[in-house]
């Protein structure tokens, strides 16, 4: 597990709009004396000697010395056969466990109350494995890989989880009526590590029937575990219940790190304006100060922000307000500060 | 295409409620004079030589004859390996495409209002092309299987549908940032048919951005195309948006013919008390009619049911009223009458 001395952090500002609302995290840290240091590290790819774009070597190194890193988004190369910079980073580190916790935000109306909702998402395989096959001409397969090891970790990860953060019960999410062995396997594994930690509970649920229940009462949900693919599904889909991407944290979680990040895009048409809405990259921020164990940080940063939003004086277009991103962003120092 | 002389219709009324929301769907279509016949089939599973179950050989020879069926809701046996039946049906009559519109109903209140989005799903391959291998112990899987004919067939219905429905546009459904092959020749595939196509509007969305952007403003969805299992997913999920399996009506198209179902489940803890709500059904069989082209028996009976709703005095419990099967079916009944 992750322990670090020097406290240091690597920071991938990312693209668009990504620089502005890096600082904006930054300087709301040092208004609460977060003690850590940041490595910045341009991600801009490099290009090959196979013309593929690659992630620069800098990103590997910093990242093995500081085994933490907060990234904003990442504008993938455009043109065919580019990988997606976002999934080489998970990649290239394990991070084995995405984790995207959907909380209804007081103050941001959408038609839902009471949202709580944690995804849990195997990172590593699944539909993403990339193992693809053309048959014959008109006819195609991609294998959908699910490993026990893959499995049982994500599930060990999601009751840890839950015991961490006093909750309840964990979810299984699958399609073993229909992917008998994949998702069979997935699903075993689920019930070996529940049976093996009784503290939490246990319920497994059709793939289907969670977006079904979760747009007709998502109160009925705590934390969800799942393959890939239904994490990328579900996750957004949560996001979606509580106002969207840009006020949605993630963490991705290796055996010896992890990456936080905003998984909104670049939006590249308000980039450099002082536009931009940092909230999620900073509730990833805040994510990661707990993840670091600096708890009391985190939680006077995130009161803070959930404050300002509440009170409403100084959001960002996106939040239905006027103000700037450093107007919304100073007045969370001013109260971080005064806490 | 379809096309009949005789109108004779396969009634497979299934399992649990599927036998008096069956009758409510007689009665009411008696009371329309809707000139069909019915012929009914039991679809108790027999037992084959190898112990699984197995569809009874009549249900093959009515639909052989009939070509367009009704069906109630079916219990898939207990036990390891029984393939769904409903899943069975589709297959043994190359039902292609599966259409599900979900349309908000007037009187029956969800948070979202104006939604009319209808779910084109391809239904014969995909992930449910139930091809898996145990690889080495512990590491399995499944193939998703994209066929160039398949998507072209489906691609070209939703095409159809939408010129023959007066919609404006069609979405394809897919993640080909990530099986970049399988959803990239499902999605090239309705390219090339959006280009046949001009007078309807075609556009392209990730799957988890749909999935974000239906919880957030479904209003801004038209007619969607999709593989397999995202057409699973989306469906339930838009089913949800407008009140949940009980008010969706869903219908399977083939070559040859068409199998027309309610998708909720066999409710046995409310089965034979009058109880249950048969809008499902009968909405999948004012499909039907239109597939039938007897569009003013359709528009009779879907008007009636409508008012009924808006109304809200004869409701079923899962509608928020305290009415019978029969109470609610009789007051359609009358409605038809008098229309
Ligand atoms: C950008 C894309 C490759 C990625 C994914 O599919 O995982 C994104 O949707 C996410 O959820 O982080
Ligand atoms: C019952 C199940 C096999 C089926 C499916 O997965 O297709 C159902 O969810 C549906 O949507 O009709």
């Amino acid at each position: 597990h992750y322990s670090s001395q020097n406290r240091l952090v690597t920071m991938i500002p990312g693209d668009g709009i990504g620089p502005e609302i890096s600082v904006a995290v930054k300087q709301i840290f040092s208004a609460a004396g977060v003690p850590i240091d940041w490595e910045d590290v341009d991600v801009t790819p490099v290009k090959g000697p196979d013309g593929m774009f690659r992630l620069p070597p800098k990103i590997f190194e910093s990242m093995e010395r500081t085994k933490v890193g907060l990234k904003g988004p990442l504008a993938t190369p455009i043109g065919k056969g580019h990988q997606s910079l976002n999934l080489a980073l998970r990649k290239a580190f394990s991070l084995y466990a995405n984790v995207r916790p959907c909380k209804s935000i007081e103050g941001y109306e959408t038609p839902y109350k009471n949202v709580d909702i944690v995804t849990i998402r195997e990172n590593t395989e699944g539909e993403y494995s990339g193992i693809e096959h053309v048959i014959v001409d008109g006819v195609v397969q991609s294998i959908k890989l699910i490993t026990e090891n893959a499995s049982m970790r994500v599930a060990e990860y999601a009751f840890k989880y839950a015991r961490d953060n006093q909750r309840n019960t964990v979810t299984a999410v699958h399609k073993a009526n229909i992917m008998r062995m994949s998702d069979g396997l997935f699903l075993k594994c689920c019930r070996d590590v529940a049976a093996k930690n009784k503290d939490i509970k246990f319920s497994e649920m059709y793939l289907d029937t969670v977006c079904l229940n979760l747009v007709q009462d998502p109160g009925s949900f705590d934390v969800l575990v799942m393959p890939n693919l239904y994490g990328d599904i579900l996750s957004d889909l949560c996001a979606g219940l509580i106002g969207g991407l840009g006020v949605t944290p993630s963490g991705n979680i290796g055996e010896e790190g992890a990456l936080f990040e905003s998984v909104h895009g670049t939006a590249p048409d308000i980039a450099g304006q002082n536009k931009a809405n940092p909230t999620a990259l900073l509730l990833s921020a805040v994510m990661m100060l707990r993840y670091m164990e600096l708890t009391s940080f985190a939680d006077r940063i995130e009161t803070a922000a959930f404050s300002v939003i509440r009170e409403g004086q100084h959001l960002t277009g996106d939040l239905g307000g006027q103000s700037t991103c450093s107007a919304f962003t100073d007045e969370i120092c001013r109260k971080v500060q005064a806490s």
